[in-house]
């Protein structure tokens, strides 16, 4: 009947299904110069061809959350339009360097359906691959949400993925040619090469941006994500328009430069959560806790396993006595980065 | 006397002069980058250079929107700072592709003058071209506005132009080309060809966006549009700003991708009104009504007459009573777009 | 201890001291794409490649406030986190053209330092020098910074540095190849060339835009500029973030366009001051005062030096009867730029 897209409902996924989504999307210098402008993002790496060049690379790739957003970006359509949460994230992998010009799709398969027990919505595990204009996979992850149902009905037989906690160290995939041997730690911004840092040390980022409507609204639609509750301040009764949980990621990962200014390049997301929702007013704080440290075989080039945690409250406070999320914090992303040694 | 340009009046204009408008403009990524942080506006061929060169052109154009706001822009110093009103579009036919690098630059021909009755204000005709830098056209309108008169004076002899009522669709200009016989409709986001669209079809297009203040002075600057009711708080008694009427044609269009999003390029303006000021913090849903079809020569490309509504009310009202547009009414526009057969 | 950065204190400078500031930075069409999104700019030298090509130049160059801007970020981690005041600018001179692709980096000597009578702060004068991927200066200037103690202490020798207060006209660096012998008056948009500029003729540069925290934080984010009193609304008791100056320098010089649209290329900064605080909400206006024109060598190339002042109040008005700037006085810039004779 109608022509527009009102989105999956649990019961319109199956088990084994690949779903290519749609929207293509060349990326340039254009996104590079906005992400700078959106978030406070200093990664000598993303920021300098020249930086990049003396680390082995052809030139400063594309940030990895930019990959990451743009892919995101393409699978609302098809999994969140209808979803009542988006529940986490697990075995996400940066695969392949994204450079300017090159042009990102995205595929996903469903993985997992588990009906919930009021028969009104069900949880829908997809693993979701980026790939380039060469078919290269640049990007994977499993992410799950909650998606509503269209009407009640009987449940499909449950399947919950088996996933990894982390996404082991050994596996992690490091770029063509990287080669922090002659890393510039002054260009770089801090002296602290991954010896430096202790397993269970918290960094406070020190910083803090209030976060504006324009602000998150520009990001949003940047990775052409269009869902309506992050631009239509008539869906909730208070007018306010519910900030992207990417943006709070890409907020958090460039207020952490300040004490983690050596995690260049993140190559593996082990885990998330989008602990409490953030609007415009509120002013956003980081930091991280340092979970484990890696080798690589790549020269000069470690792995450092964080926790960043966005917040309105304070550095190290993350669950109450009854083990949830305090009321405070927005974020508790699990990934990996490389580092020097 | 003065350095400053205070723009044109009514008794300024000559009929059949020939105005260059300054500062040429040089289009990159970075424009169509901003485009999709300003807008959401997600049309395949404008995303990605792989989708465009699929359906037969080098790579993505740079949307056709930019082509028309970057050429408007430019005609604002000389046809519009005095004008009461912008009261009409006429004649638009986008002639060819404007690509990342390309340098636009405007041309006007004053084609029509009437001053009014009270002997204040008269109205402009001028048929815009724009041109990029081997002086190609690639794009030309015409459109008419109310301009005061310095001071009260001889009415020059009426000439009202004789203008279409609407782009004859043989006359519609293909880029050299374009194919849809191969159009993949998965990547484009939707299965609708140009035979599953009914003339009299009215397609809400679902979403709406709340406007914020520093998103429209972002995109009215970014068109090189300086006109001071758009930027200067302190020009209206409410302190609040006028929002470009370009402003409400990109948003619109690119809320219809919803339910649109083979309507792949403008090729023609047939007419348009702003129907009603927009300011901040009102939220712009649109609808479209399907006006007519038609073919083109070119292999698997067909044309689609539409109306594209923006409003800040309900999708199929346009009119009151009276004939007049109903306040919550911003926008009307009649457009063709090439959409695959 | 920490792993974050504090900044420096007075205490940490020493005279004759390099510092080289981190994160080179790329930059591409998509920061002039966001230059012209965030200010009403059109010098048509910046704006067009075919332009700056009609003036000897093999495209057109990145805005000089680009590329001061950048540099001047680079600074701020090392100059100015602890500073109470940022006291002036001197003998700055643009050195060769940045263009699109370039990578700049940042170096600054301590030329000076001066321990105020109370112990707890000090002035501290850098020379920054802008420095492109060829190791090829392009950005030269002084500015000295009133910085906090750590804590009480001895005093250093006095040294404060012997500062030209006008850059001579002589020495201006006019860009290879500039050449205004044919230049397009009308696509420049004014016919005004220097020898219509009379010296002490005040141009009021008509046009206002009132500021949004949206705006000021994107671009002050474009030059990594991460000082934290312009992003976070609980840094003062009136929940305000103070606007970055160098915004307010960029949103006046982009207003002087209207009566200086011929004042092409900015090649010295002779002194600024930033007068008072600019917020969010305030209406800024422009004007400019004509102090000196000059010859320079390049073919139809002359040099104008002029006054720029952006204000909430009044063209012309500049200090009251005590001297002191008036209190809508936001900024006063003295520097010397390219205009056709």
């Amino acid at each position: 009947m109608t022509k527009t897209n009102a989105g999956r409902f649990f019961e319109d996924y199956r088990l084994g299904e690949v779903i290519d989504h749609a929207v293509p999307r060349t990326l340039s210098g254009g996104e590079r110069a906005l992400y700078h402008a959106l978030y406070p993002a200093r990664g000598a790496l993303y920021s300098s061809d020249a930086f990049a060049a003396d680390c082995g690379l052809p030139a400063a790739p594309l940030d990895d959350l930019i990959a990451f957003h743009t892919v995101f970006g393409k699978t609302v359509p098809d999994v969140s339009l209808n979803a009542v949460a988006n529940l986490g994230y697990a075995e996400g992998r940066w695969l392949a360097p994204v450079w300017p010009g090159d042009t990102l799709r995205a595929q996903s398969e469903v993985i997992g359906l588990k009906q919930n027990s009021n028969g009104k919505s069900g949880v829908v595990w997809v693993r979701t691959r980026g790939l380039n204009q060469h078919g290269t996979e640049v990007l994977s992850y499993v992410r799950w949400v909650m998606v509503r149902r269209r009407a009640p009905g009987e449940a499909p037989q449950a399947v919950i993925p088996d996933l990894a906690s982390v996404v082991p160290p050994e596996t992690l995939v490091v770029p063509d040619g990287l080669d922090f041997t002659g890393y510039d730690f002054g260009l770089a911004g801090e002296p602290h090469r991954l010896s430096d840092y202790s397993v269970g040390e918290i960094i406070d980022h020190v910083d803090g941006v209030t976060v504006e409507e324009a602000e998150h609204m520009l990001a949003t639609r940047l990775w052409q994500n269009t869902a309506k509750v992050h631009f239509d301040a008539t869906q909730r009764d208070d007018g306010k328009r519910l900030i992207y949980g990417g943006h709070l990621i890409s907020l958090a990962r460039a207020l952490s430069f300040n004490g983690l200014a050596n995690a260049q390049l993140i190559v593996a997301l082990n885990a998330g959560a989008h602990a409490n929702p953030c609007f415009s007013g509120d002013t956003v704080r980081a930091w991280s806790e340092v979970l484990a440290t890696a080798e690589t075989k790549a020269p000069g080039v470690g792995a450092v396993r964080l926790r960043l945690v966005a917040t309105k409250g304070e550095a190290g406070a993350l669950r109450g006595a009854d083990g949830k999320y305090l009321s405070d914090v927005l974020l508790d992303l699990d990934f990996w980065a490389l580092m020097p040694v």
